[in-house]
């Protein structure tokens, strides 16, 4: 993408309004804007860094073999009052009446709506384990919408929900996403640490939430440094094999780890002092195993392998594309701005032309612009007559990881200067070994 | 994908309420179902598609140098006061009220979002041409949802809005969102032909739909044979040359066509009786010029190149994919289904093992299902044990363009059987030439 035909409104001011680092950033490199309290709008930089968690997390959901559907965003009020939580949902749900005066709600997430479709199609075990996710945009009216996209009314959800005839076979479900969850946080450039959770109006007995440490955190957590060393699993994972999963769960729920609401102060003093980490933390998702609590009510039954009909197993499993964002930012930026992990940065390379207009500059640019984008890698290429500061300013505040800096002395020489931006090292190379060393 | 671990919930009975073609193929075969009147769920079959249709619509966006960014669904009535349409809007308008009495509403276009955040950043016309576009879920409360997808009141769009610093460059916007537009239909399977077209409650005096031809259509439509046998431009358009863009609209409006609404009776007559077309058409892409019309009331002005300030010309450009994919189905189906353009077809092949169980069927089948899908095709592999009259009958509702059987007497003599979906052809060849002959 050519700077002088994309649109990048960076803003030179700190916005008031933002009172965490990430959102300010958000706001200031142009990535989304505020149309109505906690509904934003994402611009095409935001836009470009959405899509790359969205496909991350579909990769991951596609390789468990969950399924992907769309569910719609309105639902029906009567879908809700079956489970009872139509009354007990409160203001947080968004209440709409229609031209003909029925109630429909703008879903704040999917039980009732799966389960439904479940129960209209699927009559048999033998059609289990089923796994079906969407990603919507989902809204919850809350009291005080802030911290950007952190805690927004309209947000993006990954929604997974899944089925099965007994629970063994659901804790196997579980497991799964559990699996598939430290994958796709991994891929993120995240740490997140799975910590035994409170369900919640989502309801059951058995919940986790994945965590990542930072130290602008929401809330305080505790676990044991074990866990900032484990190894997430490879792509190799077998997620038809219920053992190989169940021990990969064992292993990373084994050491202690809870958030403040869990914390239990006498299994944490139990531990050595100096393998105790307290820090701040994020939530970047949640999964509930909740048994029978929405297809006993709606009944969502199947009939089992000796005829007889039991309602199914169920779990849900989400994840916030639009506020995991937020949190990637705020695990990763210093004072200049964003340092995206390159899985999602919005461009993997800054291409900077020192002097456009300048024939030298003006071939090489062009030159290592065509090649990188033929390499695959998504470039923004700075072809505007503007001040280097700015430029430099620009480029460090999106967090592009590699900045290709090409000025008329280097071109004279046939060289460009590369800008890692994590660790703000440079060095210089040839034109001709640039495509090669990025794309290792 | 293996059927055994898909969710395919075919029909066996022709659903009632279903009264168009479309509808009930689309019920029949699994690709959506009902939850409430006109809002609709998208199983994993109708996903497939409405990806593939959003993935085209996206390149040819991109490729014209729009921008792609995502606008939320819920929107402040304020915004709509601004521009006069909230009152206008009448009772298709979805109307909220959220928790603290603030008026909101589920979006029906955004002309008025994207002017205020055009507004919001843009003050030079050195920063123009600009278009932006999002594909993001409308809500429109028709009286009476019906037909499906095709008359539905939650429905995917793809708007696409310009900005323009005179009515010059906005006309060349226009001409190049119309040749994008005759590129999209054209991979998507379709010929659509440019009408002249009323502008309703969006405004402006410019304005064309896109109107497929299908026995099944909605209205009445009227054009010059030529039409059919027009040229759709080739990816190599170059979209920023102004006159080229000119010239193929030129070409494709110079016949005649109109709508039942447009028609010109005289003008009509006036053509030999040979070369007049009157059909059905469905609408599948509408598009606007209409000036300073939201512009003007919003403030959304730039510095010209003299430094005067000028309200921006502004046009928009409308497909709705969920829409589209109706369309397309009532375009293309026989009486034992649909009928996919490979482009956007959910599966490109349905691998048919006619013997599950049969170490010889099911050898071939497993390799031809890894080497169709490492030759990047999408592949629904049949490795059900059920009968054969099911299994075909379940390929040609669905649609799938190629079936390839292997069958016992087949595989002993390493040979497959292939389908052709369109034309009903049926040929054989060897199990080692299918990769390469479905490649083609």
């Amino acid at each position: 993408m050519r700077l002088s035909r994309y649109f990048l409104p960076i803003l030179k001011e700190t916005p008031k309004e933002a009172e965490i680092v990430s959102h300010r950033l958000m706001l200031r490199a142009g990535m989304i804007r505020q149309q109505a309290a906690g509904i934003y709008s994402w611009l095409p930089l935001g836009k470009r860094v959405l899509d790359k968690v969205c496909r991350i997390i579909r990769e991951e959901q596609d390789r468990s073999g969950a399924l992907e559907i769309m569910m719609p965003t309105i639902q029906s009020a009567d879908l809700w009052r079956e489970s009872g939580r139509y009354d007990d949902y409160g203001k947080e749900m968004l209440r709409i009446e229609d031209r003909h005066e029925r109630e429909l709600l703008f879903g704040p997430t999917n039980e009732e709506m799966v389960t439904d479709i479940f129960r209209s199609y699927v009559r048999s075990y033998k059609d289990l384990p089923l796994n079906l996710y969407h990603i919507q945009w989902k809204f919850r009216d809350e009291v005080r919408p802030r911290f950007g996209v952190m805690r927004s009314r309209e947000f993006l959800m990954k929604d997974a929900y899944s089925f099965d005839i007994d629970y063994e076979a659901s804790k196997t479900a579980y497991d799964r996403m559990f699996v598939a969850y430290l994958r796709t946080f991994e891929r993120l450039g995240l740490q997140a640490i799975p910590m035994r959770a409170d369900t919640g109006p989502i309801g059951g007995e058995l919940s986790h939430e994945f965590i990542i440490l930072a130290s602008t955190g929401e809330s305080a957590v505790f676990c044991h440094k074990d866990y900032l060393s484990l190894t997430t699993p490879g792509s190799e994972v077998d997620f038809s094999d219920a053992g190989q999963l169940a021990s990969i769960v064992k292993t990373w729920t084994t050491p202690y780890a809870a958030t403040e609401e869990m914390h239990d102060e006498a299994a944490w003093n139990a531990l050595p002092e100096n393998e105790r980490v307290a820090a701040r933390g994020i939530e970047v998702g949640h999964i509930f195993h909740f048994g029978t609590k929405y297809s006993e009510p709606m009944g969502a039954v199947v009939t089992g392998p000796y005829g007889k009909d039991v309602p199914v197993q169920m779990g849900s499993y989400g994840i916030g594309p639009s506020r995991l964002i937020a949190a990637i930012i705020e695990a990763s930026h210093d004072e200049n701005g964003i340092v995206w992990p390159r899985s999602v940065a919005p461009f993997e390379v800054g291409l900077v032309n020192m002097k456009p207009g300048d024939a030298q500059c003006d071939a090489i640019c062009e030159r290592l612009y065509a090649e990188l984008e033929a390499a695959g890698m998504d470039v923004l290429y700075d072809d505007e007559d503007t001040r280097a500061g700015a430029k430099f300013a620009t480029m460090d505040l999106i967090g592009v990881p590699f900045q290709v800096i090409v000025g008329p002395r280097g071109a004279a020489a046939g060289e460009a200067e590369i800008k890692v931006r994590a660790d703000g090292s440079r060095f210089t190379l040839p034109v001709d070994g640039v495509v090669a060393r990025l794309s290792a």
